[in-house]
């Protein structure tokens, strides 16, 4: 599982450096971007452990997410000026980051015997809720409720997984496959500059 | 209790409406609208299951409030333009909703054998938090702490319930007897357009 | 103990006004004010019971704060106009509220048998997110991520106690430093108009 562990920390530190980039933009303090970096790299997971009752929480029994949290934001606040050069390395870290959080969230409802369709709104929670959480700190509406195809990309991921499994397929397969599916829809999207339809309402007068 | 299955679909139909019309407001896409939506109909429970641990929470578990609201979501978007004419429909199972979720919090309360004024305040709770969540994740201050008597309703039901229990009656009817007076109230609010007083604290300079 | 019991009384008395006075503020209604002021004051030891499990949540088991916090609600709404003269006396019992809260929390982590830098996260959390969670709610961006020094009293009390634990000194004298520390880095940080660096990044266009 050396790889898995080392995906699942390279999109920690990507998650990361996107909060330390929206709290800097907000021009909060040191506390307040240590807290948005971290509530952006463990919120979705906090988010899903509280909702099926995986407590304590996964990052207060193991101490690999604070330390690499912790560490990534003194090194992206020293290297702030630096970091748009990586703006592609981390989009890639992020996206695989995504992809991984939601086949972990999807594992985590498994174990609790929960349905398919909860499993996936869990792997969807787990890759996405993080940022949803730091935009509420941040004061703005959720920018996936508003403008990506990411967490659609969680879903069709995590649904592909399941469709997978009713077949006589490995289930290390299948995982990998769900990973497959969220990182290339989340790349297509990005790079073809696909939404999710608006659907408006008539203005009321 | 086929009865109170039937209002309690009512409700969360009701309740995902609701939250749909606002996403829509807010023009936020499709997986916004889903999610907002989802939010103002088990926010409330969900928060209630999570202060009492009663995890995994409820909509994990019991899947016909995933299957109603994805439903109504589905249908609220294709007849969107429609459904102005049923406002006032909406709104009475709106309050009837409020009704019914106020004494399952109490229930659910007096299961995890807590004392009255929380049993009360996790009625609330579950009648009026998914309107809050969803009010906060649309980056609006909520609107029952602004002018609604909603919540008031929820907590004078309630009490009014533990009242009864005091006298020699079936626990039958001091329930649907909560119910009763919270949908009172909740109208008659509404109908005379009652609001609880604001407080104003003189403006500092 | 009836010495600490006292002090969370009037930490939480000291919580439940700031929260009274910002609600005002804001213009809420009754509900509203209520709502804002039990959420500053229990807000942080709430989330703190829900990561480590410690459900249902202390408020929902001891009747203290809830009585607590609404005495002194209907007290704050009352006297606001008098409460200007108390001002001093206000922001001592919060700032001995916050050196007790940080050190409950502490305590907490260790009987769940957390890391030590996890523990101290906790005692933040119970100091100052009821406070993070009172301006969401207010619509604005938590102020401790902008201009105080408010956790960062928490975070290093905290360690000063663990680094006292490493020493032969009974427990208590350890806990009573944590909570001195706390207290004097946060009178100072006002007194001499102390704030955490912000950091800035360049603006893009």
């Amino acid at each position: 599982m050396l790889f898995y562990e080392l995906i699942d920390i390279l999109g920690t530190i990507a998650f990361t450096i996107s909060g330390v980039l929206i709290a800097m933009e907000k021009r909060l303090d040191l506390f307040g971007v240590v807290i948005i970096a971290f509530v952006t790299a463990i919120g979705g997971g906090t988010l899903r452990d509280l909702l099926i009752g995986n407590v304590p929480v996964v990052w207060m029994r193991d101490l690999t997410y604070v330390i690499t949290i912790l560490s990534t934001v003194v090194f992206a606040i020293v290297f702030v000026n630096q970091l748009k050069y990586f703006r592609k390395s981390l989009f890639l870290f992020d996206t695989i980051g995504i992809g991984l959080y939601t086949m972990v969230g999807i594992e985590k409802g498994l174990q609790a015997e929960l349905q398919p369709i909860i499993c996936i709104a869990l792997g969807t929670i787990t890759a996405s809720f993080g940022g949803v959480i730091r935009d509420i700190l941040c004061n703005e509406i959720p920018v996936i409720f508003r403008k990506e195809i990411y967490a659609t990309a969680c879903i069709v991921g995590g649904a592909f997984y399941f469709l997978l499994l009713q077949f006589p397929i490995q289930e290390a397969y299948a995982y990998s496959a769900g990973i497959l599916v969220v990182i290339t829809i989340r790349l297509l999207a990005v790079k073809l500059g696909i939404r999710l339809p608006n659907i408006y309402k008539e203005k009321s007068t």
